[in-house]
């Protein structure tokens, strides 16, 4: 019922004991948003199918589409070698971003 | 010779003044790490063409390849809808990993 140790000991959380998640579009490769996990978000994506984050604003879980209908279905999660960032593969469904955009990079270019 | 102050007015910074930059190969698509940027590591990563993180374990900028000739040139930059992380495209020399894979996120997967 909660995160696998071996997992949970391969997690360096910062202070508030979250780590970092990159979802990214299973076919297209977009990057699509970044959202922050706990163990137990992190344990709900894993045992769910549906991609689950921490809400620092709200301090709750969001499992991405409950309210809005644009659902993440998970496809593969991947830990990167440090152990402090997650790339979560999904198959996103309409718009990511909650302005309305596919994704959440797609409004503010700095550089190009 | 500092950041511009209307991307700076931007930026929501973590508790340590950073944000969480994602590096993504431009042709790929390969998310290739996650690394952060305090406002002179996005300054010089904008005006410099090379990508520029601070290392939080050395507590010093450290400019992408600089030590192992896998350099980040630099192809865009976009901030998120909430100013909390940076999506960075860039052309990776080499492998992006300091364990000489392609990616960091290309050894520990959790679920597939």
């Amino acid at each position: 019922m909660s995160l696998d140790p071996a997992i949970a000991a391969r997690l360096k959380r910062d202070a508030e004991g979250l780590i970092c998640a990159v979802a990214q579009q299973q076919d297209t490769g977009e990057v699509l948003m970044v959202a922050w996990m706990d163990d137990e978000a992190l344990h709900r994506t894993l045992t769910t199918g549906r991609a689950t984050y921490w809400s620092r604003s709200r301090r709750e879980y969001w499992v991405k589409g409950d309210t809005s209908g644009h659902v993440q279905k998970v496809r593969e999660v991947r830990l990167d070698c440090d152990g402090d960032a997650l790339l979560v593969i999904v198959d996103q469904t309409g718009p990511a971003c909650h302005t309305g955009s596919r994704t959440c990079f797609d409004n503010d270019v700095l550089l190009s």
